[in-house]
């Protein structure tokens, strides 16, 4: 049996090699455009951040061990350009120019999303950059060093704007971030957004809002982005306003399409069209909380993806329940982290959110070194249902989340969260969690 | 309507200040026979170890607070000695010698646990210490400053002994631990309680295994523990051998007993007599896990329990579904978390336990700063239950324990865990969270 992957990023190599490991008869045939397979793309910006590390540090298995030491046939170079369903081939082209086309009785397509950049004039000058793939990431590290950039607008202010712009000030480069929109972090509740917010701002990073970069110039030998209302200087323009799933060959070939235009695809990531698989961040999903379809691009998604499909196809059908959009961030010297859904999005799945804001301290009363942590939680009226919850603090954000994410696949009330027998030592908490505390607070309120 | 509290400890004072915000014009009297009301009592090795700090540091809020802004009659100083359920009354004796009678609609008892001190020559020596009141605390702490303590002899390697010999050790005293049994924390998987015994003793630690002091001698100025096999000298003896649940008095009175002899209590913490509850260190609790009783005393619980019966007697009865034991604790630079139960436990309880350890990163491939985080899991073989987890690391440990936590009240077997969405980003942790490699290893042995 054949094999083929489309990709081979996080969904393509794991689905690889778990079918290698499976069932070791397999072919399995992996298509990547580029010549990276298997790296920690989130590790980027960490990586900027260093001037002294290779960016090739973040290859955590290089091709050749998938080639040699897995059986995979791992095609690097090779860029699809489209399926046909019918006679279930996939053709393209290689980086040598020589067209290609490869059979399959199962395809994975796993061709990952794409940073979005603006078709605005200046888009392709030098120094006007975006970060997805480890070249886009070899690309701007070189560009800094090489062009000895001091100052760099980033235009756009969500995860990665903000790890960009820790990654740069770490490197004693001036910052300015820009967006259209009025409000930071818009997802996040007000208290907590202005927390982070004062967090950057304390970082010498300076924030414009409500400025749509419609153009970027060369003059002078440094780029200038401009809104309407605003004109920035600077060495570089790193656009990060969000990513777009590489849908349009899945699309073309006649598959159905989610939310955000990612590739539709069932609990065992089956696509409309049989045969043909889809995972990872050009894929949607399940939410757990409102059993509907939405499509946030993750890392943990995308391996356990590939694993599903590879198990699936390999005779051990693995239906995957679905994400709650677990997500942590690391903002200078804030951890901030969510789950589930906010308030306006309960509205929009048909809930009657009602939400707590509480502030808590990270250590026991009496420890010395506590700081704050703030939590903002989410839950249903009407059930009494958990739906979500976000935090920001210093220390011990992170890993809280994790208890709220479980407690959102077993679809808990916040009377049961509420009596969760949660950790306690001084140097790491409050006898009542801050989690519990919330919950506490939420009991008085439904 | 009389609610009368035996103990102003955690539970207690928990009870008493909830009962009447719950309902003000109640009659809320607490009989506490120290001096000492709400105070952390986990904080004190953390306290002890900064020889700056006062012990009342440690005092979440003072008698007079309770007293004049609540309007709960707070008697400190008062012992209770006996209940007559038949009159509803309790009686004891004040510090000044004056017998009382105090009667109830409603009593809780709340007497907390005391230390374990075995019968043996030498216990009552100046500096042979134990520490679970604040006033043990306050002794224990001037003792060292006063007999300028260089060496401390800790009988037992529980979680107390540990803490303390922390403190101890950051206070440059030198510091033996000697206990009868062979194995150091033997409820612990193997490979994870070496990591943590190599952590203590690379701090300069002894530790002596197989010696049962039996007597304590003065001589020469300083402390001698002695067992037939190995004496052992210091200025100062501590016993943290454990605690045993204060349920005397509920026993007098006719109570029911349950584990370890804690007061046998329902969900609502009612024990076998009617009108009487007990929340805190001298009641047993439902282990979520097994459904069974067990005796697990635990800060949170008490707080948990006090509210609960503060609620119950006021009018909203509230049931408590029970603990699964997740406990926390620090040991220099090692964080130790537990919950559920181990494989013993799980044999106990009838379940055909299987178990895991692994050891991950606590932080993504790459990243700077990681180190190993062990993750021991159990899970029944038959029903593929998720039953408990043990984890050690310097990092990432004592929040994450609550994503389990949370699993074990939702009976979630390895299967649905390991789907967990939960957080992911470089500074936090690997892609798969060490919990999810742990369950994705079980998967492949259930």
């Amino acid at each position: 049996m054949n094999f083929l992957i489309i990709g081979g990023d996080a969904a393509g190599m794991s689905a690889a090699s778990r079918a290698k490991r499976n069932l070791p008869e397999l072919n399995v045939t992996v298509l990547e455009k580029s010549h990276d397979v298997s790296y920690s793309a989130c590790g980027m910006p960490y990586n900027i951040a260093d001037a002294e590390r290779n960016m090739d540090d973040l290859v955590a298995r290089p091709a050749s061990v998938f080639r040699e030491k897995q059986g995979i046939n791992l095609l690097t170079g090779h860029l699809a350009e489209s399926i046909s369903p019918l006679d279930q081939t996939v053709s393209g082209v290689s980086g040598q120019g020589q067209p290609f086309s490869f059979p399959y009785d199962r395809l994975l397509i796993a061709t990952g999303g794409a940073p979005i950049v603006p078709d605005i004039p200046g888009k392709s000058l030098p120094g006007v950059m975006a970060l997805k793939s480890l070249d886009h990431g070899r690309k701007l590290k070189a560009y800094i060093a090489n062009q000895n950039v001091k100052r760099v607008v980033i235009v756009g202010m969500g995860f990665i704007a903000l790890e960009m712009c820790e990654a740069l000030r770490t490197r004693a480069i001036q910052v300015d971030i820009i967006k259209p929109g009025p409000v930071f972090l818009p997802w996040m509740d007000a208290a907590l957004a202005d927390i982070v917010q004062k967090e950057v701002v304390s970082h010498g990073v300076e924030l414009h809002f409500g400025h749509d970069v419609e153009q970027v110039d060369s003059c002078a030998g440094r780029l200038r982005a401009s809104s309407p209302s605003l004109s920035l200087d600077a060495d570089m323009v790193l656009f990060a306003i969000g990513i777009k799933p590489n849908s349009e060959i899945a699309a073309k070939a006649g598959a159905a399409l989610g939310p955000q235009q990612a590739i539709a695809v069932d609990k065992l990531l089956q696509t409309s069209i049989p045969n043909i698989y889809a995972a990872g961040d050009c894929a949607d999903a399940f939410h757990v909380v409102t059993g509907q379809k939405t499509w946030i691009p993750l890392a943990l998604r995308a391996n356990r993806g590939g694993w599903a499909v590879a198990d699936t196809i390999t005779g051990k059908p693995a239906e995957l329940p679905g994400v709650c959009g677990t997500a942590v961030v690391k903002v200078f010297d804030c951890e901030i982290a969510r789950t589930g859904l906010n308030e306006k999005e309960s509205k929009h799945a048909g809930f009657l959110p009602v939400s707590e804001t509480i502030k808590a301290r990270s250590r026991a009363h009496s420890h010395p070194g506590a700081s704050d942590i703030w939590v903002h939680m989410v839950a249903d009226q009407k059930s009494g249902r958990l739906l979500g919850v976000q935090m920001v603090g210093r220390e011990g954000v992170a890993h809280r989340i994790n208890a709220v994410a479980v407690a959102l696949h077993n679809k808990m009330t916040i009377e049961q969260f509420a009596q969760s027998d949660l950790a306690y030592a001084p140097p790491f908490g409050p006898v009542w969690d801050p989690l519990l505390t919330a919950a506490n607070q939420m009991l008085k309120k439904i």
